[in-house]
């Protein structure tokens, strides 16, 4: 057996992440109803103006303003009324002085005009309307291109593709946005005890928890999830399970990365690429492993599910969110005071789940191979490596799941 | 022309919205890997023990704890090796006193044993083990059962299925959930002026956005969005658009709710339904209508793509969670300095877009048209209904989109 010959910091694991970490090249062609979320991989510039059209603002009466000079409820001044235009007509008349045009909201504003009175400041007398007070140039008229544009750029390259934009594409006339792929990420869970769920459960064995963890994990950051099977404890069902994730952009194996005699995945790793490093000084999720098989980055997660799945969240989900382009992930945070005094590790940065009750953060972390640490939980507090006590009523702060 | 008679305050409307809320009562059958974000429509127990076996929860040695009372690194405890024992496997060796077994992380503790003590304090001598701790009865033993008992409940009803939570359902074996169905949300854009993208734009016609910007909000909040053909500003399309989202569970119109002589939508749910309230005193987005056709609740959004978004941020999205049964969203705020004072009408509740710079917060707003307003800003401020100005410099919090 070969213990831990050193670990790093968390911040020293966070450094040589952040710099190994390739933003993903890869395009994909999506159509706009499916594009929220995605990155824009091109910058997008309109192809036509947004309105394209001058057009009213409210519903009222177009008119020309000069007209209005001296309007006021007592003094009206009174239009003829020579067309209305709806929404989707073009009127084909003139305004011209003395006249206007019944105009209703969104609809192109007749040449002459320069104003629009909205109704509520207007009244109707036979076939006159009569305007109660002035307008200045330009009123309530929307004027071409006032949204956007021809040629304005509307997405930039990397503009995470929020409804607002998807809108703004729609606007344009757009129906499909080049954007950047999202990474593929294959997991696979190692391990002889491991089997699938829904599968007969054989003395020894337990269900795979890992794989359904990350993978979810990876569909809420941006990822696309491959999975495998498990593979077995041997160099050789290693190295294969390795090579048969060659299409993936990220790699990310759960087991195999303790000390023990058939942890054969260090081994499997100097095969095949270069171990970036292999243990860090954090409870729980000390055996975490980081290397690049080739060009392809190489996550060991701890077997532990809660190990795996706390490392997921603070060192998996950075580095996905950077590769798929994504802005960094800031979960929510709660302050509370601790409701029952928690005994840490020196020297290991600790991730402590917690649940709330009434502003109060009560430990909830059981073991680490115990999923319920973490799906019985509502956050977890930290606990810095060169504290080893957080006393009950301290002020803590919660980050949320 | 119709004038708005009224309208009701933002806390009036939220008030009504949330009291005609029905949260889903569908159900779903979904896998396992795809249940993340989806919540659990019936209490889930475990059918077996997890972990089904007491394991070691380290790679060392196996044994009687009372053999190690005395042991320290000078009187090492020293221990036949009777065995090995890796994951997966079961051995049949009872360990007595004076014997070890050796024994890997995760791997069933054999017989007898009622402690393990770890590789790192442990040396080897010919085939004796030496053991330089005292142990005490339970060491390193993750017992049967630890993480979850038989019939303990895994997820209650109501839970989302948050990472962990998968995790634990595949941990007890489960490979499908039973979960609430998402809502399905009927999205009819209307206005003659209204055409799809991606087709050839007459004169006097704008691109649809709304559906778009819509359909992407109902993505992202738990909703199915379901889209129709943009309807014409007729009563009888109206009453067709109506007729033909029967199925959903909600429906969203955009457009036709202003004042205009052609804004036939009051008409068509009066004939159809029961309005709950049109007209609210925000800005933008003051034409927006809630109304029950049937059992089915209806939005009525403005035509106006920032005033349709921005309602449905503030109205729209807490509605679709709340029957969707998701928590509520609270999106990310930020404490900054406003760049340029905004002005603000007094007695409507404005809500601002804005951007950000090094901390400072510039209006971003252009008009309620535009989806330039939203799709070019970082977030929004709130200016209550009884401000009419915030200063330059002023403090503001920022809501991000």
């Amino acid at each position: 057996m070969r213990p831990f010959s050193s670990t790093i910091s968390l911040e020293e694991a966070r450094r040589r992440l952040a710099s190994a970490v390739k933003p993903i090249q890869r395009t994909d062609h999506v159509t706009i109803d499916r594009a929220v979320g995605r990155v824009a991989a091109a910058e997008i510039v309109s192809p036509i103006d947004v309105p394209p059209f001058a057009r009213s603002a409210m519903d009222g009466y177009a008119l020309v303003s000069a007209d209005t000079a001296s309007a006021s409820k007592n003094t009206p001044a009174r239009l003829r009324l020579v067309d209305r235009v709806f929404t989707a007509e073009m009127s084909s008349t003139i305004v011209s002085a003395g006249s206007c045009v019944e105009i209703a909201t969104g609809a192109p504003i007749p040449d002459g005009a320069d104003a629009v009175v909205m109704v509520e400041e207007t009244g109707r007398v036979d076939n006159a309307i009569e305007i109660y007070a002035a307008a200045r140039p330009g009123q309530h008229i929307g004027r071409r291109a006032a949204d956007i544009a021809k040629a304005d750029v509307v997405i930039r390259r990397g503009d995470v593709l929020t409804p607002s934009r998807v809108g703004a594409l729609a606007a344009i006339g757009c129906t499909e946005a080049l954007v950047f792929a999202q990474p593929r990420i294959a997991l696979v869970s190692t391990g002889n005890e491991v089997v699938e769920p829904g599968t007969a459960l054989p003395p020894g064995h337990i269900y795979d928890v890992n794989r359904f963890t990350l993978s979810a994990i990876v569909t809420v950051h941006g990822g696309v999830a491959e999975t495998h099977q498990p593979a077995a404890d041997s160099l050789d069902a290693l190295l294969r399970a390795i090579d048969e994730c060659a299409a993936a952009d990220l790699i990310v194996f759960s087991g195999g990365s303790s000390v023990g005699e058939r942890d054969l995945l260090v081994d499997a790793i100097a095969q095949r690429g270069t171990m970036i490093f292999h243990g860090i000084a954090v409870r729980p999720g000390k055996p975490t492993a980081f290397a690049m098989i080739g060009d392809t980055p190489f996550f060991g997660m701890p077997g532990n599910p809660t190990s795996c799945l706390s490392n997921a969240y603070i060192l998996l989900v950075p580095y996905l969110r950077a590769m798929a382009r994504l802005p960094v992930h800031a979960p929510r945070t709660i302050d509370a005071r601790l409701g029952k005094r928690i005994a840490s590790a020196v020297g290991r940065h600790q991730f402590y789940t917690v649940t709330l009750q009434d502003g109060v953060a009560y430990p909830a972390f059981k073991g680490s191979g115990d999923i319920t640490s973490l799906s019985q939980a509502d956050g977890y507090i930290e606990i810095p490596a060169d504290q080893n006590v957080v006393e009950e009523g301290e002020r803590v702060v919660v980050t949320l799941f």
